[in-house]
């Protein structure tokens, strides 16, 4: 009677548990269980950059671009051979230079043989969507890094993996903390993909935790902003907002944003990019004098400020560009994939070497 | 008297000169008055690949295919500072995984020192846009290379320019007909603005004119298409369809393609190009089993032609693929700007070599 008992009592059960496998294969962690890559400082909303309330007078424009989710990450491990996101974003669309995959969706990295490799991309459907990045993978425990959007904020993030398959945090593959502050090229655009922004494609290459605070359009070295900015707890700075600035606001900025930093660190490097060249100022000649302008005007302030005895401050040399066949912009300003590979080809040496100088990077 | 009348005459038409001068200082004309460039054949509406309702049996998907713009470029000399356009396209919205620009959008290309050089995009605004490409150019005649949407059907086009400057057809630029046919890679899927399609810059590279078959999904050799191909006057093929077609279907349709485009042109170079690497077959077991598939079953078809006798018959090797980084893709398929210039340089030399070897190429 007992064992019948058990047998009628157990059959719905398992019916239940054969349904739910084919129906809902998938079992759902929030993001917010696992690890949070790239962050620069601690955030009410977790997807946001930096917690902007806490600095009422930045500009509007600046305050928008920090709840985008450019340079985040979320590292996990799983033996699941699928795995899924669902993930919302607001309502904001894609911008014409970039793809909606770039903007609002997620790219899925894996670690083989040691380093991060490509997996698959989260393909948006619209503000919310359930998608599958990657499936067919065999059952061995691998190590994810999930890049979010670059120009989209989060509003919920869940990772999906097959039921009975684990997932569990990896601790934070990146070491050390440098803070990269610039323009759209910085935040991504127009990077293919989450992952291919340089700052992320640096971070795999080196093993270092680049924060990503690239501010389209809006990286002019506001006091508010650099207040922010030099407060953050992190070994290097990186300077990339040139092409955003007028050639005026670069003389009357740049020294203030510098020396607050150095205030508050003695002595992290602080390495500052000159602006690429615009392709489209080889045709239009106001956009190649203003860029002209832009890179004389940040060199004489750079050595301005080295003559006044700052020390470990850095002008990065960027002479050959985006390529000699001038195929290295979506739209003359933005580099492509290809754009940016050529910009780091040349920028990641001279990084590289200072933050040796530095023995923020092992020889 | 008639003094008098006259200066009352002339002064409501200096008036309304100087007003159209400055509110309406653009003077456009229809792109049909100057030469399209990479057509495959004549068409009823210009901006069509080929005229569909010749080949009723051709599938749905390939008829709409070639209604998109890709390889279809204006080619014209101005000496006005700006170039404009405002253009039409259907209602159909970017694919997740391209730029708008690409998709919908416009891609100018000037001359310079004897070699094309990107100038500016032409960013879509929903289905009809008016944009200036490029301006403050100095007065100097220049000729110019406007490459249409990827993706999109161009439903009108007119280049504006400033009033007063002159706007004339450049004689078309390209020596020989090359016709690819293959899938969205070929169609541009993913490069970031319409120039970058691989074909369109290999034209550039080489002055071939090679004409864009490129039908995304659907690049699958069925008869009616075939048909189609091998009637085309051109004096070189490249076959590029490999990714859209499964093993069964290259092994079934491969030889009635090669052989019908043979019967046509019986001397033509008929060049094969094997799948690339999906990158997202690095850990999805299937999709990598299938591109293996593929491409052996490829060269299998293409063995068995050349031992039947066929000439001319050339299998392209592409071992290296996309790049060892493996960041070469948008999204595991497509390969971004940077696979795309992997991919060229990898080809673009077996290609070269092939037709300098039939004579279609200086040496």
């Amino acid at each position: 009677m007992k064992n019948s008992l058990a047998k009628w009592a157990l059959l719905p059960i398992t019916l239940l548990t054969a349904n739910f496998a084919n129906a809902q294969s998938t079992h759902y962690t929030p993001a917010t269980e696992l690890t949070l890559v790239g962050k620069i400082e601690p955030t009410q909303q977790v997807y946001h950059r930096v917690d902007t309330v806490a600095y009422p007078a930045m500009p509007q424009a600046v305050k928008r671009l920090l709840t985008n989710s450019a340079g985040l990450a979320i590292a996990f491990k799983t033996n699941s051979s699928t795995v899924s996101v669902k993930w919302c974003t607001s309502s904001s669309k894609p911008l014409v230079n970039m793809t909606a995959i770039a903007y609002e969706g997620l790219d899925l990295y894996i670690k083989k043989n040691g380093r991060w490799q490509f997996a698959g991309v989260g393909r948006p459907n619209g503000d919310c969507t359930e998608y599958t990045l990657v499936r067919n993978m065999d059952g061995s425990e691998k190590e994810c890094l999930l890049y979010l959007p670059l120009y989209d904020e989060i509003k919920s993030l869940e990772i999906g993996v097959e039921d009975g398959a684990t997932i569990e945090a990896l601790p934070d593959p990146f070491q050390r903390r440098i803070l990269l502050y610039g323009s759209s090229i910085l935040q991504g655009a127009s990077a293919s993909r989450p992952g291919m922004a340089y700052p992320a494609r640096l971070s795999r290459e080196t093993g270092l935790n680049l924060l990503n605070m690239g501010l389209s359009g809006s990286a002019k070295m506001e006091k508010a902003v650099a207040d922010m900015i030099a407060a953050v707890p992190v070994d290097a700075f990186v300077l990339d907002c040139v092409p955003n600035s007028s050639p005026q606001e670069i003389r009357e900025r740049t020294a203030y944003l510098v020396n607050t930093i150095r205030e508050h660190h003695p002595k992290a490097p602080i390495l500052v990019i000159p602006s690429t060249v615009r392709e489209n100022g080889a045709f239009d000649q106001e956009v190649g004098q203003r860029v002209q302008a832009q890179n004389k005007q940040i060199e004489e302030e750079v050595a301005k400020l080295l003559r006044s005895g700052v020390k470990n401050l850095y002008l990065l040399s960027y002479d050959q560009q985006l390529g000699a066949d001038h195929e290295g912009t979506i739209d003359g300003s933005h580099p492509n994939d290809l754009g940016f590979d050529r910009m780091l080809k040349q920028l990641k040496p001279q990084i590289l070497a200072i933050l040796k100088k530095h023995r923020l990077l092992a020889d």
